[in-house]
């Protein structure tokens, strides 16, 4: 289902290339200052147009509909629009009966029944994370203290990755990365053991955004070979400082005061214009498959905001 | 909270060294047979008293207490209990001013305001996974032809590792595992986006296992580093069957008919004997700690049934 | 919070004199056939403009910007949008500080700790009603054979209400009515005890409507005044028909096959031109109140496509 | 479903004739006193024994099993046990082939397939109300200053009702009645429009009982027959206090801080004595049913805690 939170709750809808994409915010407090402008930051860090990134580019200006009066919220839920105008349907007409591997227009098919927006991915694509990104805007206010920051730390497996971006541009393919995000000034207690753990909880949200292959936190993967001599992470001081933050910053599902810290595996681009197989339903043969179309190289170059979004979104929901 | 699910839904209680640990399984459809020697198995997996486990072994004998009349569930909802038996109390009496590290010792106080049952970590124990195996064995039951394995690949990052875990254990430290589930002849369609990505619920429900550090799928980190015509599956039969699985069967959120597969990082056990640091919230000083009481060298060993009745409780839910 | 329904799931939002309100509508199958057309005949039902109601008429010309393409719903969520045309805000201005008795002004000011859209009531006011209409009319195209009809059946306690419906507006006060709620060829099998009662949801559906004071199913408050004997209903045959309907078609909280019958009681319209106390904050004292602006007299006559709305959404929830 | 609340949730399980029934409190803060003495009081007042209950008399003497420790929540679920002793299943045989009008025996039999536990009623037995009085014993102990009271105003639609009860149980037959419930010292701002208005949960909660027909606030049904002149509650303080109270302490679906006023309405007891026509399965034959057993003249007398329970349930899951 399209709804996610308890207390902060946000519902999304849209298409890639419906008339209107947006969201619905409820549970936001009375009196938070908000105004199309507090937007503009994140939206642009999540906009393409950068190198590596498509060349559809949207305006994105987001009309707040309800929620708000004279600049401030008022409780009732919060919906925001957005409209999509830089559409080229015709490019997504001839992939009805060849599905695009990596994609959810096969699963879509068989679990729709035929009944799909096929073109650009539909509700699947990846341009409604600008919701999540909308979302996160208003969720950032409720945080007080806490700043989060998500950064993009390797591409195609790499610390230094623009020549290996332009270099797989020009042949077609794509590469994908990892992002790393720290959450600053974190209170202790934010997660609800058992089943609303802090990490349940994250990973919930994070596994939302389309491509993300894996998450870890702390010292992740890498604690499966330590010793817990060397993972655990001693207290040094009476606010539960620890020495080291193997742990990522929470024990037993709950905040422990230090800096919350994951990294999220982003796929590459699943859309490539290199030549790959794929099956024809309409043949009924493995045949050759060249997506045209506007992609990104490497859509984890605008990941970071989104991730941060729905770090947030998890944190206002516990916070309230 | 301490619930899971929406349309087949647990709700789990009981502490470590309480009288009773047991769960509530709603939503169970009338007429499958369940009795408590269905449990024997899975819990019997799950137990300990194997080389590397803790000595504190308990007779875990599930009580039906409703739900079932005949042998066959009614659709009511089904509570079953455990009695805790073999328990030793005094083993944790001295830990009030000394937080263990790695633990919810800390958390827990600051969260509940000194009032905690510190008693074998309580609510937090390890013990709790319990309840999940019970409810693992009911989601099993609607599964059709699905079928779950998991197990253990890694240990300490070795996949032969019995000589590392007696030298662990005598060095009084511990280590972590890799654990890998399968879950085979899955249908077309598991999975709703946004938020309800398969992805979104079956991490969610992992990470909800106390020591969990990290999960992939398919490719998982590896696919941060691949190109999208090396980690693109192609589509090679009508039925939607793939060449190769490196989306681990998800596209789009949604089950791909394809085996679903993942890993997931499990934690070194955070008690050890060994001497550790931790801060004396009675002397104020960071003193060193040794911990006492019976404690798996590697309690990993004992996660791959919990794994995979994790598993099995988010795909019932989705079938239901 | 503004989201109703576990598995067709409805998230409202809007104010009175906002630019838009409108509705979010989650969990509809693919494949339905929806256009803006199939709104307008219970549209119209709700509409103003006919005796009794207010002269506010707006044109509510339902806009689908997504979950639909080609004109069958895709399952992906449902936006639909109104935009409020014909308002008159300047109306409201002076009830800053004298709250209307029988609305939400006092409350909400002090919920919401003074930001609020005051104008003609904001979030709460009764035009919100119309999503609920909207998604009424989705719900009962998943309804198959069960068709709904509510209608009124006393204004002021009057089955004849004309000549008493114009004598109150004249005199500037207002009328409150019963409006009672058939729903025919219901299946057995409708609703889930313990909390998920059939009434339990229908009347949590119903008292979201402004203005409900009351509900009862079948025989209702007379039952209480009733012996066993006399209230009980007869079964008659095999597919469980009785021969008297004092359940309203429901034991235990699940459907019995017979018609489900309720009846709701709705107040007097609050808004009355007639003087009135109420207290002025900017004074501090009790004085009259005479309210401007345009309101029904009898707001009941517009609540039986409402009823039905909320009846529908209910049983689709179940059904779905 | 079987759960109740969002952040003071609530989850019950058990049969009439089952080993045990209970229930799941979860989201209780940490630190509130609570031992099995607390329940002593509101679990009489239910208990049977008193002229109209049944003869049936249960020791319910409850079972803490978790969430407590030293006497003082911990903020972990709490799960509380009660036997039941006091069986006769013998008595319910013959009814398999002949459901019992007025009764879940019918819908449940169709519902479940067959697969119910029909003895006592099973999980629709209103033996599960102890369940409810059990959470509300600790719901109310969340409310501070706020106070519930729930009595019996009207039996069989009299005020006095001691020689009607008698008269009505000599001939084998058996009475409804009116519950009265007043919250006083209510706080202004309880309630979540729309959905979660204070009406709709309360009603969610209160028909969540089994045998109830009607439910009305403030004026109730009969504010239909008023003017707007008459219903209206002027507010003659700063504080909100109204003149009268027709809308039953409501506005908007928020409480206003006067008192929260109810009625209920109960049915007879639907197990009579007396002869009564049902359809027999067996013979495919209406014929005379005569239900012997032990049961309830009025089960209204043993419903006013009951009320209170569901009462104080809904306040402390919106005061979390």
């Amino acid at each position: 289902m399209n709804n996610f939170g308890r207390n902060f709750r946000i519902s999304i809808f849209g298409e890639s290339h419906g008339p209107k994409i947006g969201l619905v915010v409820d549970g936001t407090p009375s009196g938070i200052p908000l105004s199309g402008e507090d937007f503009a930051s994140d939206l642009s860090r999540r906009r393409s147009g950068k190198p590596g990134t498509t060349p559809r580019v949207e305006g994105d200006l987001p009309e707040i509909v309800s929620g708000v009066y004279n600049g401030y919220t008022t409780g009732a839920p919060i919906c925001i629009l957005f409209s999509n105008d830089n559409t080229r349907s015709a490019d997504y007409s001839e992939l009805a009966d060849k599905p695009r591997p990596g994609h959810a227009d096969f699963v879509s098919m068989l679990k729709r029944g035929g009944y799909v927006d096929p073109r650009g991915g539909g509700h699947h694509s990846g341009r409604i994370t600008l919701t999540l990104v909308t979302a996160g805007v208003i969720a950032k206010k409720m945080l007080g203290n806490i700043s989060i920051e998500a950064k993009l730390i390797r591409v195609g497996g790499k610390e230094s990755w623009n020549d290996l971006l332009e270099k797989t541009r020009a042949e077609g393919d794509s590469l994908g990365g990892i992002v790393e995000c720290t959450a600053r000034n974190m209170p202790v207690g934010l997660g609800e053991p058992f089943f609303d753990s802090l990490e349940s909880l994250l990973s919930h949200a994070i596994f939302s955004i389309p491509g993300i292959r894996g998450i870890e936190f702390g010292d992740g993967f890498a604690a499966s070979a330590m010793k817990g001599s060397e993972h655990n992470d001693p207290i040094i001081d009476s606010k539960g400082k620890t020495s080291k933050n193997g742990a990522g910053g929470i024990n037993g599902g709950i905040s422990n005061g230090n800096d919350l810290l994951f990294r999220v595996a982003v796929k590459p681009t699943s859309s490539i214009s290199k030549s790959q197989k794929t099956f024809n339903f309409a043949t009924c043969k493995v045949e050759d498959l060249e997506i045209a179309g506007r992609h990104d190289t490497c859509f984890a170059l605008r990941v970071p905001v989104v991730v941060e979004a729905a770090t947030a979104i998890v944190l206002a929901d516990l916070i309230l």
